[in-house]
C-alpha cells in the first residue's frame, strides 16, 4: 500500500515530483475519452524512469504467441492495444536550457488531475519561469487533444522559450513478445501551419487488418514557426518571449484520425485536416468549455457523494472518472480493457470483466443504450466465438477470455481452454440487462444467437459420469485462478446449469427469425432439460476450527486441502502471488477472488440467507483478494448478510485500490474494470439495490464512519436520487413518471412532487 | 508409420536418396561415441531440406525461458545441448561441377549404417565418378572423427576433384528461443597441414560456465593444399586426380577438444594439436580397426540375437547401437538425453528416463561401474536438487525434470512444479542398483545423501487431510502427461510411500559419516513412519462395458470420466496429441504412457497377480502409447501376465519405434532413452528376468513368430547366455564362478563346464 496523492474530493493532486514513483504517478494521472487515451507522462523530455503510453481505442496488433511448448488449439497471437505515436511530445528550452524535470532544479511543482472537469494540470517553476500545462482529451470532439501552456516570469526577468513540438512515431511496446516494432510510417509533412504523420501497423501473418493512424498538430501562439522532420517524427519549432511581467500562452492541438472511421489513407489524412480546420475557429475557452460541460453532464447522472470520509469520496469519483474515460458507450466496436488506456498489461483487450462488473454499473449510471452497445459487441463477435468452440472440438459458441475481434488470444492453456466459466457471464449480461431494464427485445432478438449458442457449448462440454449418474464438467479453472484444471467447480457447474435453464425458460418467446437461424432441435432441448435435471453440484459438510458448515464445495476435492485460514498464516507470505511458488499457490486453499460466492453475487435471490451466510463465513477467511475484482463482490455479499464492518472494509479496499496502490502494481496501469467495484459496493451493497420482478428494491444502511452518502440511479426511464444518512434513507425521483419501489421492505411510490 | 530403410540384421540401409524424408534419414543414420555425436547429414552441401546437427556431450547453453506469463519459481533458462561447429563439412567439385545431391543426376546411391562396425557408409555415382564416403566417430579415441573418401572413375575417363574441407562455426539451433546465436569464434588458423577453429559459447546472465570447443582438421591424400579462412570458418583446399582406372582416396580427420577436459583456451588448442600429431602416424586401417574392435567388444557382451524375424532382430540391434553411441559410462559428468546426439528436441538434457529405463539395461549389459557413474551424476547434482526444492518452498532434494547441472530447466508449471514423481525414480535407481548388483556400498554411502533428501522432500510435500485422516499429495502430474494437476495420483503416492519406507528400512545400515551429514532427527523418522502408515492410496470398484474391476484409481476423480475405450473411438483421432485440443486430451481418459501400471513395472513382486491383471485389463484399453516409453512397460507387464500376443505386439512397437517412425516424429531425432525398451521387453518381459533376494530368476517364453532368441546378461561378476527356442530355455555361464539361478521355477546351478 502506498498513497502518493493528496486526499481531496474532486482532485488527485501531488506537490511531489516523486521520480521513484513516476510510473505510478503516470498511471494515476491518465486521461481518456473512449476514442483514445494516455498515461500521465510529461510532454517534454524526462530523462528519468518513465513509461510512455498512448493508445487508440480498437487499434491493436496480433503479437505472435510466445510459449515454451505449443499445445494444440493455442491461439497463434496475443492481441495487444499497442502504444501509438506520441502526439503530446513537446520539448522546450528556457533561455537555451532544456527543460527536463529529472535534471532541473524545480520549484513549486504541482500535478493535479481535475476529475470534475476532466483535465490534467501541471505547474512548476524552472529557470526563472513558472510553467502551467493543461492537458485535455476532449469528450466533446473525440479526435482532439489539447495542450495549453502558460508561461510567467518568476524572477522579474524576461525569458526566451524555444519549443519543439513533435509527433513521434518511433514508439515501442515494453511488452512486445519479440522486441519487434509494431508501426511503420506511411507519410509525413507540413502544410499550412500544421504538421502530420501517417502511420500504419506493420504486416502480420494472421489476417488481422492493418490500422492506419494519422496525427496532425496545429498551434495557437508562438513566433517564428519552422518545421522539420525525420523518418519517424515531425516537429514544429517556435519561439516565445516570456515578459518580465504578465504571461504568454501557447497551445498545441492534435487531431487523431484512423482507418477505423475512414476508408483509406487519403480519407484518414483529409479528415484530420478538416477537423483541424474546423476547430481553428474555436478558442481554447470554447474547446475547454465544450469538454468540461460534457463531463458535468456525466457527473450530473452518475456522481456519488459521500460526506464524512473524503478518502472514500475521492475513491468513488476517481473510479467513475477513469471508467468513463475508458468507455462511455459511443462506439459498439469498442469494449473495456482491464487497464483501459493506462498501461500495456492485459493488452487492452476485452475480458469477462465487462459483463461481470462494468455492465451492472452502466445499467445504473447511464442510459440502456450504453449496455446495448456492449451486448452488441458480443453479438458482432459471434463468429469468433464459434471459432473458439470449434478449436476445442466443441459445439456452439465459446466467448474468449481475451480478445479484440472475438477470437481467443490468450496463451495459457489453463486460462484459454479451461477458464470457460466466462461464457456463462456473457449470458448473464443478457439476463441482467433484461431484468434491470425490462427490455426483452435483445434477449428475444439478436441476443438469442448469443444465449442459445452458449447453451449449445455447455451441452457439449458436460459429460455424463456413469458411476454417479450425473452430468459433470471436468478440467476447468474457476474464477479463482489460484487453482487450475479442477473438476466440477461449483460456480462453473451452477452457471452452466443456469444458462441452460434460462435458455429453456425463454425459448418460446424467441423471435421466429432468430429461432430459424438457431435451428435448435427437439433433441437438443430434451438434452438441455436432462442436463438441468442431472447436473452435479458438489456440496458437503465440513468442520473447520471446531465449527460445522454445510457448503457448496468449490470443486470436487477442495475440502481435502489443508484448510488453515489465511489469518492464521504468517503475514509475510502475502501477497502469495509474489511470495509463493506457483505450485504452492495451486495446492493451497487460498482463493484469489470470489468463486463459489460469485454465483451469489450474480443471483443473490437464488440462494437462502443460510446458504449465503455459511458459504461466506467458510470461504471468506480463505480468500486473499489478490484479484482487484474480489473486494467489491465480498462487500456486496457482506452487506447482504448485514455484516456491515466487513462490507465497509471491503469497500475501502475496492474504492482506493489504485489511489492507495493496494496490490503494488498500479505502476503498470489502473485497474479500470475493478473500478466498477466501489460503485457496486455502495449501490448493490450499502444501498441493497435489487430488481425483483421488474420492481426496484433498496435496503440502505449507512456505514458507521460516514455521515451521509447519496447517488443517482437510472432505472427504466426514471432518474432517482438516493440519500442515506443517520436519519435513514430518502429516495427522490429526479425525472420520469411516478414509480413504486420497495424501500427497506416497504412499498413507496415516488413522484417528482416528492422532491 | 513409415519404413524408409531396408530390413537387414546388421545394417540400416537405403538405396533411395529420398529428399522428402531427408531429416528422417538423417536421424536414423546418426553416429556418436558419448563424447560427441551427429546426425547423418551429408558432408558436402545439400541444397534441399536438411537438418544439420553436431553435438558435444556436456556442452550446453542456458537459453532464456520463453513463456507467455511468468510464474513464481519458473526456471530462468532452458538448458540446451546446442548445435556445435560443423566439422564434417567438405564440399567438393568434380571437373568443376559442384556435388550437391539435391541437384545432381545421381546413380547407384546407397546409404548404410553398419551397426556391427559403428560406421556410416555412403556410395553414389555422379559426374562419372563413383564416390564412397565412410564416416566414423571413434569409440577408441573419443576426440576423433574420420571421413574417408574413395573416388573411382565410372566412365573410364580421368576426372579432377577439387575439395574444400571446412570447419564452420556459423551454426544455429533451430529451436533457439529468441533466434539468437550461441557461439562466438575465439581464434582460428592454419599450422602445418592442419587448420583449427576455437569457439566459445556466448555469455549468459545465469552464471552457467561458457564452454570452449576447438576442432582441428588434418588430412591424408590430396594435392596442392592451400588454406583460407573467414570470420567463422576455416577451409583447406585440395585437388585430386581420379584416374581412368583404379581409385584415389582422401581422408579428413577431425580432433575435437573442449574446456570440459582442459583448463584454458591454450590447453584446449594444444591438446587438439597433440592428439592430431599422435594419430598422424596411424593409418586409416589402424584407426578403423581400433574403432571397430571396440564395437565388437560391446556386442560381445550385449548382443541380442533373434532368429526368424529379421525386423525384430534389426530393431533390437539398432536400439542398442544408438543407446551405446549416446552413452557408455565413460564420463560421470554425462547422462543420456532423450534424443542423444540425434536432434535438438528435449535439449539433450537429462530426464528421469535414465533411471527409469536406461539403468535397468546398463545393469544387464555392462559392468556395474556404468550404472555407478549414472548414480554418481545425481549425487554430484545434489546441490541443484536442494535448490529446486527450495524454489518450491519445500525441504530436501527435488531432482529436476530436465537438467544439465542439477537445476531444473523446464518451463511449464505442470511439468516443472508438478511432475514430481520423477524424484522417486531417482531413489528407485539406487534400490535397483543395490538389488541387482548386491552392492550396498552406494546406498549406505554417498547414495544415502540422495535417498534421504528425497525422503525429506516427500515428507514435506504431503499434506494431512483432516476430513480423511490420511496423508495426501495434491497438485501433481503423474507419468501420464495427458492429465495435469491431479490429486492423489496413485503412482505418485505409492512411490512416495515406498521411498519413505525404503529409507526407514535401511536407516540403520547407513554409514555414520553419512548419517552425521544427513542429520535426520527422531521426529523426522517418526513423521516418515506416520506418513507410511497413513498414506492415502485411492482404489475403487468400477464397472466398464459390463465387466467389474477392482483397481487402483489413477487419481481421485479419474473414474468419473467418460471411460470409453480408445478402440471404440474413431481411429482418425489418433494420435490424439496431433488431432485433439489440449483441453480435450486432459479431460479424456486416454493415457499417454503407463501410470498406475508403472509401479507394477518397477515392483512386479509388490502386487498380486490379480491386482496386476485387473489393473492391466482396465487401463491398457485406455492407453494410447503416445509416449515412446509406453510400449515396453506394457510388453513386460503383459509377459508377466502371460498375455504373450499383447507382449509381442508391444515389443514390436518398442523395437521399431524409430525404424518404422511409429510416432511420426523421428525426423526430429531418435527416441534414444525409449530404445532401452526393446531390450527390457525381451529380457524382463519374454525371459522374465527378476532378481529376488539376490537370486537371478528367469521364466522365458518364445514369441510365436520367432524361431529363437538369445542374449547375454551381466550379473554379479558372471556373464550368462540365455537362449530360448521351441525346445525351451537354455542358460549357459560364459564367465564367472558357478551360480545358482531360478529358471522357470526350478533351481539350476550353472558352471562354465555346462557350456
Amino acid at each position: 500500500m502506498k498513497r502518493i496523492f493528496e486526499v481531496n474530493p474532486w482532485t488527485v493532486t501531488t506537490h511531489e515530483l516523486n521520480p521513484q514513483d513516476k510510473r505510478l504517478q503516470e498511471s494515476m494521472t491518465s486521461l481518456g475519452n473512449e476514442y483514445m487515451g494516455m498515461r500521465g507522462m510529461f510532454e517534454e523530455v524526462y530523462s528519468g524512469d518513465t513509461h510512455q503510453g498512448i493508445y487508440i481505442g480498437g487499434v491493436w496488433f496480433p503479437d505472435k504467441t510466445r510459449v515454451g511448448w505449443w499445445k494444440n488449439g493455442y491461439p497463434h497471437y496475443f492481441g495487444k492495444a499497442i502504444n501509438a505515436l506520441n502526439f503530446v511530445k513537446a520539448d522546450f528550452y528556457i533561455d537555451d536550457q532544456q527543460v527536463d524535470l529529472a535534471k532541473n532544479d524545480v520549484q513549486d511543482f504541482e500535478l493535479s488531475l481535475d476529475m470534475q472537469k476532466g483535465v490534467l494540470n501541471r505547474t512548476f517553476t524552472v529557470f526563472g519561469v513558472k510553467v502551467t500545462v493543461t492537458r485535455l482529451i476532449s469528450v466533446a470532439q473525440k479526435e482532439l487533444a489539447v495542450l495549453h501552456y502558460t508561461f510567467e516570469s518568476a524572477d522579474g526577468q524576461a525569458h526566451q522559450v524555444r519549443f519543439d513540438a513533435s509527433i513521434d512515431a518511433d514508439v515501442v511496446n515494453e511488452d512486445s513478445n519479440y522486441d519487434e516494432k509494431f508501426w511503420q510510417v506511411l507519410s509525413a509533412g507540413h502544410d499550412g501551419d500544421a504538421s502530420f504523420i501517417a502511420t500504419q501497423t506493420v504486416e502480420n501473418p494472421f489476417g488481422v487488418p492493418q490500422f492506419t493512424v494519422v496525427a496532425r498538430q496545429s498551434f495557437v501562439g508562438g513566433d517564428n514557426q519552422t518545421a522539420s522532420q525525420t523518418a519517424t517524427e515531425v516537429t514544429d519549432h517556435f519561439e516565445l518571449t516570456v515578459p518580465a511581467a504578465g504571461e504568454v500562452t501557447f497551445e498545441k492541438r492534435v487531431v487523431v484520425t484512423t482507418s477505423r472511421d475512414y476508408a483509406d489513407l487519403d480519407a484518414v489524412v483529409a479528415a484530420g485536416a478538416e477537423i483541424t480546420q474546423a476547430i481553428a475557429a474555436q478558442s481554447y475557452d470554447d474547446l475547454y468549455t465544450a469538454h468540461t460541460q460534457e463531463w458535468a453532464n456525466r457527473w450530473e447522472k452518475a456522481d456519488v457523494q459521500i460526506e464524512g470520509d473524503d478518502a472514500a469520496q475521492q475513491g468513488i469519483r476517481f473510479n467513475l472518472f477513469q471508467l468513463f474515460s475508458t468507455y462511455y458507450g459511443n462506439d459498439p466496436r469498442l469494449n473495456i480493457g482491464p487497464k483501459g488506456f493506462t498501461g500495456e498489461k492485459y493488452g487492452g483487450a476485452t475480458y469477462w470483466d465487462t459483463e461481470a462488473f462494468a455492465i451492472p454499473v452502466y445499467l445504473g449510471v447511464a442510459e440502456p443504450e450504453v449496455t446495448r452497445s456492449l451486448l452488441q459487441y458480443r453479438f458482432d463477435q459471434l463468429d469468433g466465438a464459434f471459432h473458439n468452440a470449434k478449436e476445442q472440438g466443441l459445439a456452439g459458441a465459446l466467448y474468449p477470455m481475451v480478445t479484440f475481434d472475438g477470437i481467443e488470444s490468450h496463451n495459457e492453456w489453463e486460462i484459454t481452454f479451461e477458464e470457460i466459466h466466462r461464457n456463462s457471464t456473457i449470458a448473464y449480461a443478457i439476463y441482467n440487462y433484461t431484468n434491470i431494464t425490462g427490455d426483452r427485445s435483445w434477449l428475444t432478438g439478436d441476443g438469442a444467437q448469443v444465449l442459445y449458442n452458449i447453451a449449445r457449448f455447455w451441452a457439449d462440454r458436460v459429460h455424463y459420469s456413469e458411476r454417479h449418474g450425473q452430468y459433470m464438467i471436468h478440467g476447468v479453472t474457476g474464477p479463482n485462478e489460484y487453482e487450475n484444471n479442477v473438476n466440477n467447480n461449483f460456480y462453473t457447474n451452477w452457471m452452466a446449469k443456469w444458462v441452460l435453464q434460462y435458455a429453456l425458460e425463454n425459448y418460446d418467446d424467441i423471435a421466429d427469425d432468430q429461432k430459424a437461424r438457431l435451428n435448435v432441435s427437439a433433441d437438443e432441448l430434451e438434452k438441455w432439460q436432462d442436463i438441468v435435471a442431472k447436473m452435479y453440484l458438489p456440496e458437503a459438510d465440513i468442520t473447520l476450527k471446531g465449527k460445522d458448515y454445510h457448503i457448496f464445495e468449490q470443486h470436487d476435492t477442495f475440502l481435502d486441502k489443508d484448510l488453515t485460514p489465511i489469518a492464521d498464516m504468517p503475514q509475510d507470505i502475502r501477497p502469495i502471488n509474489q511470495n509463493w511458488s506457483w505450485d504452492r499457490i495451486l495446492r493451497s486453499p487460498y482463493i484469489k477472488q470470489s468463486d463459489t460466492l460469485h454465483a451469489m453475487f450474480y443471483f443473490p435471490d437464488a440462494f437462502t440467507e443460510d446458504e449465503k451466510r455459511q458459504n461466506f463465513e467458510f470461504y471468506e477467511p480463505l480468500t486473499v483478494h489478490e484479484s482487484s475484482l474480489s473486494p467489491s463482490v465480498h462487500a456486496i455479499l457482506a452487506a447482504d448478510l448485514e455484516m456491515s464492518d466487513k462490507a465497509v472494509e471491503m469497500y475501502e479496499r475496492a474504492a482506493r485500490l489504485d489511489l492507495d496502490n493496494y496490490n503494488n502494481d498500479t505502476e503498470d496501469g489502473l485497474h479500470i474494470t475493478a473500478m466498477t467495484g466501489s460503485w457496486l459496493a455502495i449501490v448493490q451493497g450499502f444501498a441493497g439495490m435489487r430488481v425483483r420482478d421488474g420492481q426496484l428494491h433498496l435496503k440502505p444502511f449507512l456505514p458507521k464512519k460516514w455521515d451521509k452518502y447519496s447517488f443517482r440511479l437510472v432505472f427504466r426511464g426514471h432518474v432517482l436520487e438516493v440519500s442515506v444518512d443517520q436519519t435513514g434513507a430518502n429516495v427522490q425521483l429526479i425525472s420520469g413518471d411516478p414509480l413504486t419501489i420497495n424501500l427497506s421492505g416497504e412499498e413507496v411510490t415516488l413522484s417528482k412532487s416528492d422532491k
